[in-house]
């Protein structure tokens, strides 16, 4: 098995991007064994966990104690090495060295601030995609690689409903997926 | 006001049909004063208070006495008359005379029989929708239209989000609203 | 019949607001007999001419030559009177008094105008409503409204598919309407 | 580059199943290089490449001449091989061997016989995906899984909406994705 279920994961109280925008992500960003990921604001670890699984080396920043211990736990679980950063996303992006993908799951309200760092850090022809939940936020995200000179710019929307054990589709949160390539 | 908001009803634990799918499904009836309207399975009434509020004459049938309760509890906040039955579809259906337009919200896995009964009861020319979570049931109950000759089918699967006060998009569960004509 | 089904509208090459947009729209606005309605960027008319059939004064301005030519074609088909104005909404808006519901389907860039000029006619406790397609349009709007102390303000993401006659769902584009009451 | 784009192939006038559409099933299906694959129905065969590219054994069946070229020549361009069968998918199931994993993308009417003889040739413990964009056979070939025994069945609702050049969101059709676990 290569792509996790969401109920594979060990998790806690907080919230985890599910399956299917787990899975949209990772193959926007094409991530495979000759990458050196970032995720910023890991949550969970669900996607560095799983880029982790896919090859790649993996890098993950989060600030929250129980975040961190949830990736250590799952990175365990799944027999994974992750690097695991404990702290601020917007401070931490400069130590480290030639990720050529990035994931940005959340920005803790510095948004601004942790795209110039990951535009400084990513390698030349790296990708970056972020998940946005908060329509203002897709904006501001997608107008930032813009303005940093980012091409192949992919907005998508997407609405995902699963059948419950009754036959009801029950409606997930539309999910924004933004992603860019470094020039 | 015409267009009735959620918070506006008494609610209880019922689930109540929301508003955009409340309007779309009134709207598609086109209901207004110069009809008679039945309405299959009310549970908290939201359609048929809105209904009697457009100026249609009302009837609902309802299995659940915390249903019949709601509805007769809206009635009154609202100050509108509506025709309240308590008691099984299938059966009620067949003394209500002269109904023109006629809202299916819960078949209580009886829907070729509810179908069968409102067919007999609905003029001609009148008008039939029902609204469905689960698929299987959309798909049966466009089929029984078709196999009772009903005309000008139409199927529509409407996925709505509101955003919440942090302003996030949080998505309500699709919802497929089904009509079509008798001839 | 009052609500207009798409087809029943004479229509030009100009995109028209779609039935369950339309619908929503003007529930939303809780349009009736006693409003002012001005529809800003009418575009086809098919809102403004719906408004009109509901019973409300209407005022529609449209820039547009053959948009002016629709509406005014519209309104003679279904009988309605509305007051038509071939010009720029920006500028015209000034010179339409006591309009106490408003909405706005195009803005032609000049969204941020167009709002200070809806809010300075607009009556206390008025409601305006905007139709976008565009999230950058629709997160600008809804902070104009914001900034100009409008309140119960709504954002929603509505999603249509229709069956086609093949049985096939059809997927027709999101829209985002917003909404918000003057205070 | 592992996951193909879109535009990545050479397209005819057959509909392809778009990227993230194509992504969800191959996830789904967790398609990797020790699986046997078999498309059923492959159309553009866009579904079989990228499974070949990820490193299945792949069989693709499918009907019209034009598919089976486009096939051939896509699988050419990325360099992979793969078993092209021209026929009838009902009839030549039945001459593949241990295949562990299947998708169904086209059945012309006979999904009945196309499940029955997937279900004869799939191994134990084997998995199969379908899409639909018609409800009725998402709901028929759901119910065929479970009467055929399947566990683990996922009835997914995906839709998609990406933004264009000018920063509109452009709905694609909403599309079912279904899949279930031989035992």
């Amino acid at each position: 098995m290569k792509w996790l279920k969401d109920d594979d994961f060990i998790r806690g109280k907080i919230p985890m991007t599910k399956f299917d925008i787990r899975t949209l992500t990772l193959t926007m960003l094409d991530i495979g064994d000759e990458d050196t990921f970032l995720d910023v604001g890991a949550g969970t670890g669900s996607i560095a966990i799983q880029a982790a699984i896919l090859g790649a080396k993996v890098y993950a920043i989060e600030k929250e104690n129980q975040g961190v211990e949830l990736i250590l736990d799952n990175a365990k679980k799944f027999d994974v090495k992750l690097n695991v950063i404990n702290g601020d996303a917007a401070k931490e992006i400069k130590n480290i060295e030639g990720f050529n993908k990035c994931f940005i799951g959340g920005s803790g309200g510095k948004l601004k601030e942790i795209v110039r760092e990951v535009t400084k850090g990513l390698t030349q022809d790296g990708f970056v995609v972020g998940n946005f939940i908060i329509p203002d936020n897709m904006v501001e995200f997608k107008n930032l690689l813009k303005e940093a000179g980012y091409e192949e710019i992919e907005v998508k929307l997407v609405q995902v409903s699963v059948m419950d054990s009754l036959g009801l589709m029950k409606g997930q949160n539309p999910v924004f997926i933004v992603g860019g390539r470094k020039k």
